[in-house]
């Protein structure tokens, strides 16, 4: 563990433990603490129940920032009415076994009332990335997903903040806000996690039964067989598109909530792909939602990149 | 004048003269100096065609910060289709003198695209006390506001931020854009400042021709109708409205916008006063927009704020 910074005492004593903190204001006064020792923060804000995606992107931050800070915080106000909030996996003590192995110094995890008191109502819009994609099934979700991210930062005040591009869209409405707010932080987005058999990692795996979790590579086998499409010299998306549906729609267990190709900037569809794209799907399998993609670029190279 | 550092040569040099900043990035850099040699930062966001209210808000920045900067930014995304952004007064040779003589430290001038580069799509909505008083006849008003203000106090960094009171629902749509997203930022309010004759000072007074002038007197008469009318012991909205109303409809170049008796926290219309209250007032005296307000409160010295 790296030596972090007493909070509590407010002296600067080395301790030799990581930090567990649930309140705003104690967090605050930690990263005052390591940036009053001159120590830059790289912070990952998660949801808990984490998987090898969340520790690629802990691995990343303990490289990048003298002190590393990660958030568990199931953010209620990116989940709209009957979608997972209140099943979403929780595992806390296995999250902070993993955490602590992967030299994290302090855990932020607050309750959601210490976030969200009475009288709370300011958000944050991200008007046309958000209307894309997973914007369209989950109307409300990246509002809720910029605002609690503005707060987080807000509190840990960090450096350096490390996402997956594994929520590509998410990625980049946070790199959006941190450019239009004038923001002091660098952001660094990691590759897609996967499992063997190439479904990418998600909490929401968990949800799969042995059938589901089956029928769920569809997703990996279809936006593989896009990129070769396209590796090929197809450029037109509608051909690459209809190779991509027919994989997903060959799954029984599966029903497509969208399948695209995109400006990987601006997320607008694409009729013809020139250097660079997106391959952005959303699939339920039986009643959980999975998101896969991968970048179409004519640099052989990169199309590996997450995969 | 205060001394300050050169953010230019990125050298700890005191200089002798006030900064002009008109660059982001520069900004930025003159506020890390500061913050680096542990100064504090007072900041008072302005439009320009600075007045008296302004000076009292420069004023209190002096007194409360080591570093006092002011910005003038007309900012186009508060400003509605049809209201006053093109013609909005502008003497900034006059306001730097102002600025020089109350020693602003740093004055923070940017350009429309400098704040606003193409692909900006970036904003913070602040929900019901934005649907209040001025949001109702100026939608979007509030949430352009909000946007400017974070951005500004991402690149000045301030410590302390004051706000007049004149704009009541301004000042408390930022003090909770502030709480709700955990900001470290002290934000003071200062009263109203006002002209021999009652008329709180504006900007927008110089649109007022002599008659206009002469007529925008009511204002003041009817808040402080209102006021005398509480402070003999009505507490039913309804019946100070009434009167607050008929001074304002006597005069003949007035028209109502609203006329409200809020609470001041919420914002939401009160039927009956208990402690305190705001009487908040927008009219417009031929074409140009006027707003007033005056807490109502129990206690008579809390009643001359403003006054």
């Amino acid at each position: 563990m790296s030596p972090v910074i007493s909070h509590k005492s407010g002296d600067l004593v080395t301790i030799d433990y990581m930090e567990l903190i649930t309140n705003i204001k104690e967090m605050q006064a930690f990263s005052y603490s390591a940036k009053r020792l001159g120590k830059s923060i790289a912070f990952v804000p998660t949801m808990g129940s984490l998987h090898d995606g969340h520790t690629s992107l802990l691995k990343k931050g303990r490289e990048l920032g003298d002190m590393l800070v990660m958030s568990i915080f199931i953010n209620p106000v990116q989940f709209g009415p009957g979608e997972d909030f209140t099943s979403y996996p929780k595992d806390i003590k296995r999250d902070l076994a993993l955490a602590d192995a992967n030299k994290v110094d302090c855990i932020f995890n607050p309750a959601a009332d210490e976030m969200y008191p009475e009288g709370f109502q300011t958000f944050i819009e991200i008007e046309r990335l958000s209307s894309h994609l997973c914007g369209l099934s989950r109307p409300g979700h990246f509002r809720g997903v910029a605002t609690v991210v503005m707060k987080l930062f807000n509190i840990v005040k960090p450096d350096i903040v490390i996402f997956g591009e594994k929520d590509f869209q998410q990625t980049a409405i946070i790199k959006r806000m941190i450019i239009d707010f004038n923001m002091d932080i660098d952001i660094v987005s990691m590759p897609i996690v996967r499992e063997e058999d190439g479904l990418a990692m998600s909490s929401r795996n968990s949800y799969l039964n042995k059938e589901e979790r089956m029928a769920a590579r569809c997703l990996y086998t279809a936006i593989t067989r896009g990129r070769d499409i396209f590796n090929k010299g197809v450029k037109d998306a509608a051909v690459i598109l209809k190779e991509v549906k027919h994989i997903i729609e060959s799954e029984p267990l599966s029903v497509t909530e969208y399948i695209k190709i995109c400006d990987t900037d601006t997320l607008e569809d694409l009729d013809t792909i020139e250097d660079r794209a997106l391959l952005a799907l959303s699939v339920k399998i039986g009643k959980t939602r999975l998101i896969d993609n991968c970048i179409l670029q004519v640099n052989q190279e990169a199309n590996k990149r997450g995969f």
